[in-house]
């Protein structure tokens, strides 16, 4: 955990969010900022900026993490499809640096995804 | 492969497209349609539409894409920062019914992803 990360912070209760999911590997919350009809997070539990700094062990959480999902896409409201975002540093726009994916739909999602 | 698949068809050279990186696992292509200075498409060889149908031996592999993808951003002209796109789906737009992950960067992304 780092106690100066949003994430690790909501993680561990320090900070309250409803978590909509959460499992050994990962939670996954509501986006504060919403940009569609459902915008959430998947968190993974471990502290790890971005894909460049992600262990091979980490990469394997992630895939599972993401098979859990889509599992878990028609509850969250999402049948309809839905769009994953990953930002990584400054072009990227990344707003925490803990490693995380947005999760948009609930609606028709434009095309622009730059 | 699935014949009536375009990227099956790019993977297997029959419709001609510029590898910037192919692997066992993997191609990574430009995107006809570019939406920002850098657009790429990383494309898993193996055909399944979306994370919904992908088997657990599939997200290990594509755990494995990201890996290797980090290790290309700086030559991909990437350093600055990226965004990783995944559609599934009408709501999100998905465009080829083949796992794909669109790479996009060289410059600062909107803040808007939805």
């Amino acid at each position: 955990m780092n106690n100066n990360c949003i994430f690790c912070r909501i993680i561990a209760g320090e900070i309250p969010a409803a978590k909509l999911y959460e499992d050994e590997d990962m939670i996954i919350i509501r986006d504060i900022n919403p940009m569609a009809k459902v915008h959430l997070l998947l968190i993974p539990k471990e502290h790890y900026a971005d894909i460049i700094e992600m262990t091979e062990a980490q990469s394997v959480t992630l895939a599972r993490c993401l098979k859990k999902l889509s599992t878990l896409t028609d509850t969250l409201g999402l049948a309809e499809g839905f769009r994953l975002v990953s930002n990584k540093g400054q072009n990227g726009r990344q707003s925490v640096g803990h490693l995380h994916i947005h999760i948009i739909g609930g609606e028709k999602l434009s095309e622009n995804m730059a």
